[in-house]
């Protein structure tokens, strides 16, 4: 067993237990979860147990360990995302029900699209349960889209950092790709994660024109067809942004002293 | 400002800072958090600070506290309620579609049915961002359909400490609700809430026949048709129970060590 990192306080400890939980994996052993938070059995007992008593994790007879329903209770009541995601929600039915596509809503976060929210297609099972998955921007055109629309500065700083895995993408190209989306008003990517499908993606503007979410579908090729898909998400991007700043609230969201 | 509570542990105290944002409401002061808190505010400015630099708390420049977009994403992507909601989605938005009325899913947790997702019908703005909201089972078709599924040890306890707060349903009563629910296949609850609604719920239940959820819809009055109603809502769950047993992991949320 890993000893625990050395200087770390109670709530660097919490936290780590709380993010112990690789994507998806819903369950874990206890042994397992103290290997992943880098603490002592003994530590992670003890923690695991404190944490459960409020009802933020559940610890099984057997000794697993689950994230809390309280837990995900006081996330979801109280999201950052949730005015977005509740402006957003009956324009993105809409794109569902006209286009019949798989629609996703994505805010940056660093330097990756995070999913805040998905609706699948009629019959579609694929690419369920990845609300809250990322994608890094070069490889998505929610990305793409997002990072378009960030001041000259952040652009800046996010290619001096660039640096393609895969090894394929120079950053003189992907600043070209982002010049691109922002006088396109939209990013469209062919099969970058699955070669069956296209992406594309819009932003959506706030009452002050800043870039906050993307909004964006993922097509078959044989159904990407620009000239009808962009004008429908340019138009329920509007509608978003437009009930963004409707709301009592508007600030709920991207409030200026958190940008 | 109020002194700390005598006694807790660093972790008692994040939980309270996490837990201290009343339902819907995004951003807190400072001041008020740590009042909410019940912690001294240099306690609550350190402890928010470390939380924040974890990304479980976001801290704006004003002094303004929100839940972090990291919290958000390590609960959602590793929710107990992910594959429930998974399995549920598509037989969801099938109701929704045929019958053109607001549907949830709930779990039964504690004394109260919390709602883990819902859709809405067209148009309808009423009743969003309420996933994560929970109604005590006496007042809900939703928790009358999941209480009514419990073991007989679960719902003696229940009814034994159960005293209605409006005064009106006695115990008696409520037994009688219970058993109709569980001879009926459904609940169903007229304006409790709202009295221009009508609500009615079903079981959904897994491979071992446990009630492990209630799919329930939101109708007006002259909507109220429970001879259409019924049947979808009992299909539907009968195709989530079966989804629910199919999946890679069918324990993943009710595995049998956290019931």
């Amino acid at each position: 067993m890993a000893n625990s990192v050395s200087g770390d306080s109670v709530v660097d400890r919490v936290v780590r237990v709380i993010a112990a939980f690789p994507e998806g994996v819903l369950v874990l052993p206890l042994s397992e979860l103290a290997a992943r938070a880098q603490l002592p059995l003994t530590t992670a007992h003890r923690l695991v147990r404190q944490l459960a008593s409020h009802g933020l994790l559940e610890l099984g007879a057997g000794g697993s360990v689950r994230l809390g329903l309280r837990l995900w209770e006081l996330v979801n009541r109280n999201s950052p995302t949730l005015a977005l995601r509740d402006a957003a929600m009956p324009f993105m039915e809409d794109i569902q029900q006209v286009l019949n596509q798989n629609v996703n809503l994505a805010v940056l976060d660093g330097w990756d699209a995070l999913f805040v929210e998905r609706l699948h297609r009629r019959g579609s099972v694929t690419n369920r349960a990845q609300i809250a998955g990322r994608m890094p921007v070069h490889v998505s055109s929610a990305g793409l889209a997002l990072m378009a629309g960030q001041p000259a500065d952040v652009q800046v700083e996010y290619l001096r950092q660039f640096s393609d895995p895969a090894g394929k993408l120079a950053p003189e190209d992907l600043r070209a790709l982002l010049q691109d989306s922002a006088e396109q008003g939209f990013a469209a990517l062919a099969g970058v994660v699955d070669p069956d499908t296209w992406a594309i993606a819009v932003p959506v503007r706030d009452a002050k024109n800043r870039t906050v979410a993307a909004l964006g579908v993922v097509v078959p090729p044989r159904e990407m067809r620009l000239h009808a898909l962009v004008p429908a998400l340019q138009t329920a991007a509007r509608g978003i942004g437009r009930q963004l700043h409707e709301e009592r609230n508007p600030t709920q969201f991207h409030s200026p002293e958190f940008l």
